[in-house]
């Protein structure tokens, strides 16, 4: 059995605005998946409204996400958090170049 | 609603060998753990023979896992892979700091 190893900071999106996502491992329950934001901001009045829970994890750069009761939660390297299903949340904004890990668990 | 935000990379354990891990995230289909590796070795003859399936990327360090039929997998900080249910498997060594970040997936 041979193993297929990648690389998370590997085959980056190039230029300097957007946001980018990448599936790493898919199950029927679970969904993995790398989001690369460059200087990214939710369009405006957006806001995420998942059916799944998700837990996070800043892994490169730094932002901000902004919660319907206008909450902000400043995230850094290294810092997670669990979102469950049906908070409303979007991204503030990011660091020129915020790479994030996601799971997302039906 | 005030959220929990917490970093991955503080508390780590005090010393210089063995393992620690911490669960980040639990619910009834998955968990998600760090594992950090002090110069660590499974146990001569040991094999994880895990029920459930395992994606496991390294955030910090690097070490090499080894497999029941003689594959030796090199991993560096960024590097994930993908661990099927009963693959047979152990680390073979970490450096003197391994961060891994574990999703288990029953």
């Amino acid at each position: 059995m041979s193993f297929a190893v990648k690389n998370l900071f590997a085959n980056l999106p190039a230029g300097t605005s957007g946001e980018d996502s990448l599936t790493l491992f898919e199950s029927p329950n679970v969904k993995i998946t790398r989001i690369v934001s460059l200087a990214y901001s939710s369009p405006a009045g957006f806001w995420y409204d998942q059916t799944e829970d998700e837990w996070v994890i800043v892994l490169r750069g730094g932002g901000a996400l902004e919660f319907a009761d206008g909450e902000i939660v400043e995230l850094k390297a290294g810092d997670y958090l669990a979102l469950p299903r049906h908070v409303k949340h979007r991204v503030a904004r990011t660091s020129a170049e915020t790479i994030w890990l996601a799971v997302q668990v039906t």
